[in-house]
C-alpha cells in the first residue's frame, strides 16, 4: 500500500459458534469444514448454517464462520434486526454483555441466546507493521473517506491491531450499500 | 434554526406514478387518495399500493405518493435493487433517462417501464430563505456531518432550492442504517 489506503470490505450476516452450541445445533462432535477462507488469517466460512429466530422474524440460512469461539456471537446489520424484531446494539466483536438476545435452529436442536446478537462496529484490522506505517494505535479513532456517487467519510472507525490480522477495513451491507462499495475498494486512512 | 442543522428524514421505497400509469394500474378515472402528508408542501402518502417486479424477485405493496407525476419513478434502496435484479443508477428525482427497468402490478393492471427505477442521490431540499441563511445554492454539492456511534460525514448531497419546499435532508433506509440515524436526528451542513 502506497498511500494511507485500505482495502473495504463487506462482512454479510454470520454467526460465530462456541464448541457448545455448535454440537447443540448439529449435533456430538460436529466439527466445522471449511468453504473458503476469508481475508482475516485461519478465519474461514463453513459449509454450515442456522436460521436465526426473534419475535418478529427469521432469516433462514445464516451462515456460520470458523473456528469456534469462547462465546456465540450473531452479527446482523440494522435491516437484518428489525426483520428479526430485535433491538441489537453497535458493539466491538467479543463484547457482548447485555447485546441482544436471539434463538439459533440447527438441524439437531435449537439454542436459545440470552445476549450475542450485535451489530459490528465499523472497524479495521491491523497487522502491527501496517499499523506502524499509518501512524495509527489499537483502539484508536480515525475516519475513512470514500469517492464515488455516494461518497462519504466514514467516522467511528475503531482501529483494532493484531500479528494475526491481516490489514482490511469491515463494515456490514447498509454501509456498502449507503457508500456504494461495490467490488474491488479502498479508502483513505485520516487521523481525527 | 439556530447553527447550521438540518433534520434528516429516510425516505423508504416508494413510487411516484404518471396519471396514465396510475389509471392502468388501478383503473380508469382513479385518483390517490391522502393518508399522510409528508415534509414536503403537498406530498402525501397514498392508501394506494402494488407490486415492484423485478426479473429476480417482487416487492410487495410499494406506497404510492401523491400527487401524480408526469413521469413514473420508483425509487428504491441497494438493498431493494438486488431483491428486485435490477442495475438501479444513483439518481436525482426526475433524472430518468436511461434508468432502470421494472414492473409494476396493481388491482387493474400491469404496467411494464422501460425506464423509472433509480436510487435518490442523497440531497437536502431547501427553501429559498434557508438556502440563503446557509449559504448555499441550487445543485451546489455538500457534506452533512452526523454523529452517534455510526458517526459520518456523508458527501456527495445535492442541495435543491425551491420556494415549493421545506428544508429537510433526504437519504434512504441503507443511508439511515449505516448511520444509526433513528427517531428526530439532525446534521450539519458543511460547504465543501
Amino acid at each position: 500500500m502506497a498511500d494511507n489506503r485500505i482495502i473495504i470490505e463487506g462482512s454479510g450476516r454470520h454467526i460465530h459458534l462456541s464448541q457448545t452450541d455448535l454440537e447443540a445445533l448439529f449435533g456430538t462432535g460436529f466439527e466445522l469444514v471449511a468453504k473458503k477462507y476469508l481475508s482475516q488469517p485461519g478465519e474461514f466460512a463453513s459449509e454450515s448454517r442456522v436460521d436465526v429466530v426473534g419475535p418478529k422474524g427469521t432469516i433462514q440460512g445464516v451462515g456460520i464462520l470458523g473456528p469456534t469461539r469462547a462465546q456465540t456471537q450473531v452479527e446482523l446489520s440494522y435491516t437484518d434486526a428489525r426483520i428479526l424484531g430485535i433491538n441489537a446494539p453497535i458493539r466491538e466483536s467479543g463484547n457482548l454483555a447485555g447485546s441482544a438476545p436471539c434463538a439459533l435452529v440447527g438441524p439437531a436442536g435449537k439454542v436459545d441466546l440470552a445476549e450475542g446478537a450485535i451489530i459490528a462496529k465499523r472497524h479495521i484490522h491491523f497487522t502491527p507493521e501496517d499499523a506502524e506505517k499509518f501512524g495509527v494505535v489499537d483502539k484508536e479513532i480515525v475516519q475513512v473517506i470514500t469517492d464515488g456517487d455516494r461518497a462519504l467519510i466514514f467516522d467511528e472507525v475503531v482501529v483494532r491491531v493484531s500479528p494475526k490480522y491481516a490489514t482490511y477495513m469491515h463494515v456490514d451491507y447498509d454501509e456498502i450499500n449507503a457508500a456504494a462499495l461495490f467490488g474491488e475498494v479502498t479508502g483513505i486512512v485520516k487521523k481525527k
